[in-house]
């Protein structure tokens, strides 16, 4: 590489470190949004966040990143660049056209209305007014089909959208893939509801808050979550927040009355922290300084969450060290007890409470009336009505409003239709197909978690996955870690297993 | 005004708006970095204030200011201007002048060397290692004379920089200010020291952290802040800090082996935090949307914490609440002693531990050796030696070491030599002004402090004071509001009569 193109290089990273600086302050400003800001400072802080927003996107499309890019396409094309050089050109690339394929304009009105879509569902939600939002609703239908044709060729409108949270993924391979997950789950969920239920009432005898962060704290530093570089606090949606490299936080929201919600909340966000926190730091401040996709992401803190945390063999190690936490609340549960009442199958209404079994019927519905309303084959004036239907079809349940119903979920309201719920499902799937390749590779990472050791996982997870950063697609990740595409098989099979064994042969 | 007039006024204001928000952006971005941020964020904080503080420095020095200043200056010279708008264009000015005579070139330069002066220095104190810092400190002279001269036409070369906080102000009105100060405090510190020692011991029993942060808060908010605009948090250093008109923010150090650190530690930063919360909301997001200069604002954290905090009538009504607070550690403490104790007299050797009697001599050392240092009567070699002399001279006692000597403050190793101390005696001085003022126009407030009810003189501090921010001079406001200009001899009377009631005619 002679001495200019090395030039070029440089300046072509310095402007992304620009770039990645103002989205980690922008981070933190809504990290402080959520956890400590008076209410009075919501007003400037919106603006400071547009600012920073519009300084972000200035440079994120500034044309001089293109030429960058351009000059040094040749150098990338020789071979003469490393793989993660070529890698990292690779990934500006993509951001870089992403970004100026939508016109600032389209952008600013986008954002402005979004921003207004949510301020209108917060209010309407708690008044159970679907009316309120059903014309922000309309609009942002419009919008995102807009969105998508400034991306033409695509097979389907939605697949524009779908790539931006899951590079690589489209309708084609997703819809038949959950077709098939929901036709397996169905008769799993009927079964199970005809089994006697699983008594989980001990779960909400009155835990106090201290103990119970001081008890998820300790999970999330044995998972591996290294407290010099991230801190966990307490917010009304727990997420993980990244302000750099190595600064990765995770929040919380504690229940006194329900234990579970905390401790496995916090488990979930210390998986996505993990991965975050286990990218190669060569790639620190880089476009390849955050995971391969939502899914991916979602593969993580499901694993952490569920395939360990709500496993048998976890709490054949941590049930004594809860027990000894809170020993009036749970004196008279014995671990097998605990261990079966974190994994309660009951159809619920609300996504985010829902177990590991329904779960995904949650997604899956969300995903069909997306695609359903960008088809034109649901309009949003029928949509309340399709989600009622919908559940009662594949939950045998139905919300007496819509607030548990269309209005549920914020991701309609503050962005795009189509591109918002894969990731969740697409998470559970690859997150069985990761843990069976480690398993595979390493037996003994069972008999470790049995003795509260995670370490052999956690290195394997670090050099297979998460080292890697953006580096690969959620496809080319799997394949490369796995040896195989996406399939719901191995999911499938743990699913299977393991509540056959807690509700008897299913 | 005519409409190209008005779009002219608004772009400007509109620029200005810029540069307060991503002022306001920094501080948040050190408030984080002192209260939550984990160790290993450090780094790449560092790099995002460093870039932050150049877009704030590109429009600061933005030469299209420049050229909209003077297209107004005509406007707010013939009149029409509103006397808001015209302080407002002034004020404009004063820091556009300020921040373009220094060269782009130098300020980073200055940046860089304080930057690594200041790591110098925190690496150094704990190691009593004055050596290490000396070259620093001879740099940051060299630096503070250059910083000077590009404010030509300057009586002393100091002015310049004590013009930077507290503007109007110069050494020829400081100096035989602080003389006088001095010769009139030695006697009544020399007087103080022969009289029987007041008992302070159970200042120093255990008291609990939550409850010292719970009774604190209870304080602040009587004296009127606002918890809806602001918060409080834990940090090394206590200090205020603002992110908007409506976020300003205090922190406190809890000592649970001392009782008076936390409790007026949070009252100094409420009386700060009053003054930017009190000003006038017409006023947020532009130049005129902070204090008026380092004295004024040290006036008002000194006159709640001093004048109010340490009296006796606000404890006569607040200390049967602490007893109740902390029943076991005050069991055997009456009032009366306990307004003794936190207002015991003692020479001593760290200035921001000092009483009120003697931490003027503290400030007035610092204020004489930073002149000597610019007028080249000292060299920074003699500094540690000259530090203790006049320690031994002033106040009657000596360091043991450079460590609570020469490198006790922070001032010299993070910023320019002269200009940085001057205005914690001017606050004091003012503090007394303004409350003798205050009690002219409205006797009843002492009473009402009886009652625990501040909001008379808060009402009245914020009407005369805090609603007009940076829009008067110190010396402006102090003529504005009590008829006179800078005078040392109600602050004298104040510590005279109090002192005197607690240690015998002085």
């Amino acid at each position: 590489m002679d001495a200019q193109l090395q030039e070029k290089w440089k300046e072509l990273k310095a402007r992304w470190q620009e770039i990645y600086d103002l989205t980690g302050v922008s981070a933190l400003l809504n990290w402080d949004q959520t956890t400590y800001m008076p209410p009075a400072g919501a007003t400037v802080r919106s603006r400071q966040l547009a600012l920073l927003e519009r300084l972000a996107h200035e440079r994120r499309t500034d044309p001089a990143i293109g030429r960058l890019l351009d000059e040094l396409q040749p150098w990338v094309e020789s071979g003469d660049a490393s793989a993660h050089d070529a890698a990292l050109h690779r990934e500006m690339r993509k951001r870089y056209d992403r970004a100026t394929r939508i016109p600032a304009s389209f952008a600013a009105a986008f954002a402005e209305h979004v921003s207004n879509s949510y301020t209108a569902w917060a209010e309407a939600r708690p008044r159970n007014d679907f009316a309120a939002v059903r014309p922000y609703l309309m609009k942002t239908l419009d919008l995102s089909r807009q969105m998508a044709d400034f991306f033409p060729g695509y097979a389907h409108v939605a697949d524009p959208l779908i790539d931006m949270a899951d590079g690589g993924m489209t309708v084609a391979t997703i819809r038949p893939l959950f077709e098939s997950l929901r036709q397996a789950l169905a008769p799993l969920v009927a079964a199970i509801a005809e089994r006697p239920q699983i008594d989980n009432r001990f779960l909400h005898r009155r835990y106090p808050r201290q103990q119970q962060l001081a008890f998820g704290e300790k999970i999330a530093a044995a998972f591996g979550y290294d407290f010099t570089r991230g801190r966990q606090d307490e917010t009304h949606h727990p997420f993980m927040t990244k302000f750099s490299h190595d600064d990765v936080r995770i929040t919380t929201r504690v229940d006194e009355s329900d234990l579970g919600n905390a401790l496995f909340s916090t488990m979930h966000e210390t998986g996505h922290a993990l991965y975050e926190m286990g990218i190669d730091s060569a790639y620190a401040s880089t476009a390849l300084d955050n995971g391969a996709s939502a899914g991916v992401h979602e593969s993580q803190s499901r694993l952490w969450e569920n395939i360990i945390g709500r496993s048998r063999v976890f709490w054949s190690h941590y049930y004594p060290s809860l027990r000894a936490t809170f020993p009036e609340q749970l004196a008279d549960v014995e671990m097998e007890s605990f261990y079966r009442a974190v994994n309660r199958v009951t159809p619920s209404l609300i996504r985010t409470e829902a177990d590991e079994v329904t779960y995904d019927l949650h997604v899956i519905i969300r995903f069909g009336l997306e695609l359903d309303l960008l088809e034109d084959k649901l309009s949003v004036d029928d949509l309340p009505e399709a989600w009622h239907a919908r559940y009662q079809e594949n939950l045998g349940v139905c919300a007496p409003d819509d607030r548990d119903g269309v209005l549920q979920d914020v991701h309609w309201y503050a962005g795009t239709i189509g591109g918002s719920f894969q990731g969740y499902t697409l998470g559970n799937i690859m997150a069985s197909q990761f843990y069976g390749a480690a398993l595979a590779a390493l037996p003994q990472i069972e008999v470790e978690i049995g003795e509260g050791r995670f370490d052999t996982l956690h290195t394997w997870l670090r050099e297979n996955i998460y080292r890697h950063g953006a580096r690969y697609t959620a496809d080319e990740l799997l394949r490369r870690v796995t040896g195989q595409p996406l399939t719901i098989e191995p999911y499938l099979g743990y699913l299977r297993s393991k509540y056959s064994d807690l509700y008897g042969a299913l």
